[in-house]
């Protein structure tokens, strides 16, 4: 008899990716999330540089999101020390996914794995290379430049991401967890720095594709400040596709439809960012199916609103 | 019908209450540590002036000592980052004491607690107050010095100690498992600063005054390097009760009668450090009663042999 919970994968970083677990750990419990391991700034970038590890930051995050509700750590493990004190500006969760790998000796998803099972999570929590991997990007003028931050930064124009080194290792649950998926979703997240660091871990997207599993893009509510010049939906789509090789990598679309108030359009204009636009034409003539729904969040405009993104993922699931 | 196991409270500081709570644990659930909260020193000062929050160092080795083995929580609690780094030579379990506080807003026994619940500690800690206290003392020029560390640090003898404030408030919970105490243990430790600084508290020396329960000094093996002249017994025995106030706090004096080889006599003498030597006689006309064992661990001179000393506190405590 199979399994009556669907099995699902959800692959990103940054605060897309938890806010997303907060909404899929209530539909399912077979819930894995594979994160990005590049980020290079913040407390995350000061402990990878002082310790050698991977940054905890997006895995913290995570590990947050999935944990007992009861166990209430929440607030302790996202605590952040003051910047100028004798911590550093570190968080709690941060400073314990350090203190793993130098305590026991653990490797990066040793210490994740150790930590999920201390806050009794819902789902896991895998990075996606337990490699010490940076994200590398040549540059519109041809330039190459080293480091999320410093790329994401720079206002040049990316003309092509890498990984280096480029032969980094996937982590092998990783593969297990997509093989045996019924939905992957890739996103919400920074395009560059969540969604595409990812994809060029070897391994991933031929995954993605050989695998049964119905792989959904939950396209951003609105653009990232200064990632890339088009808020059309097809262009992101294009930039995915790209970057995983020959073959269909992308099932389905999941993108906003509702509109905006005013006010929400000039918040976001304050922050450089516009919403994201669903050029459904175009990506009809790609043959990806589209699945539209009103996600706008009448507080937080760069999220989705987290009951109705429930709403179409319980959909989408039951189907 | 009665509780059939004993009610314990142990009362003390430093790595000699965590000992000695290590064997209790083994004897009693019903185990309830009462910890010194003078510290000044090492990361737990550096906390304590930056946070103004109580010294954590003597709680995390109590709870660390008193945690669930399946949980296996020692190693990352007590791992302590380098002093260099970002992390600023900070152990895990103190810079989580510090974090409870600021994240939750809870005092310091409350702190304690939540991570207690966290660890599925045996029995529990409590600080002896949650009031900012200072040890002080008034040295034998009388001049008068403020601060644990300086005061153990400075050569001169001191002619009395006290709490600045004086009036610092007993935490109440001590009051209660005082109270319902079958025996209360002081000792081993430091005599300034993990004993005497705990009797200064207000009330607490009356309580063991009052309580049915039979108290117990549990003499060190050896003495603290630079704190007393002596090593007789009956010296620290008229000490402690001198700061006890009117009628008499001890009932057993638990001492060691084990024999050091010479190897042991060298190592302690190069830590200027020599054996207590349990003067009976003198003892005897306070009218204590005298607990003997042989207590010489062969490896840590320093501290007792805790196979030895669980066999004579179970037979203590089953008499």
């Amino acid at each position: 008899m199979p399994d009556k919970h669907k099995r699902v994968v959800a692959i990103g970083g940054g605060t897309g990716l938890a806010n997303l677990l907060r909404v899929l750990k209530e539909l399912t419990p077979e819930l894995t999330a594979v994160v990005a391991v590049t980020d290079d700034g913040g407390s995350s970038g000061k402990l990878r540089k002082e310790f050698g590890i991977l940054p905890p930051g997006d895995v913290r995050n995570c590990l947050v999101a999935l944990s007992d509700a009861e166990l209430a750590m929440d607030g302790l493990l996202s605590y952040r020390f003051p910047e100028e004190g004798t911590l550093s500006g570190h968080t709690v969760g941060n400073i314990l996914l350090a203190a793993l790998q130098q305590a026991e000796g653990l490797d990066f998803a040793g210490a994740v794995a150790r930590l999920s099972n201390l806050l009794a999570i819902t789902g896991r929590v895998l990075p996606a290379t337990c490699d010490d991997v940076c994200l590398a990007a040549v540059l519109e003028d041809g330039s190459v430049m080293h480091g999320e931050t410093a790329i994401c930064a720079d206002s040049r124009r990316v003309k092509k991401l890498f990984l280096q080194p480029e032969n980094c290792r996937l982590q092998p649950e990783v593969l297990a967890a997509v093989a045996a998926a019924d939905y992957v979703f890739i996103g919400p997240g920074s395009v560059y720095s969540s969604l595409i660091t990812n994809l060029l871990v070897p391994g991933l997207a031929q995954a993605l594709k050989q695998s049964p599993a119905k792989v959904c893009y939950l396209a951003n509510m609105a653009t990232e400040p200064a990632e890339l010049d088009t808020a059309e939906l097809s262009f992101v789509y294009d930039l995915l596709e790209s970057y995983a090789g020959e073959g269909r990598l992308i099932d389905v679309i999941i993108a906003n439809n509702g509109a905006y108030p005013e006010t929400a359009l000039a918040a976001l204009a304050a922050r450089k960012s516009r919403p994201i636009v669903c050029d459904t034409a175009k990506l009809e003539v790609a043959g990806v199916h589209i699945l539209q729904a009103d996600f706008v969040d009448e507080v937080n405009f760069w999220q989705h609103d987290r009951v109705k993104l429930k709403t179409a993922l319980a959909g989408l699931l039951g189907e």
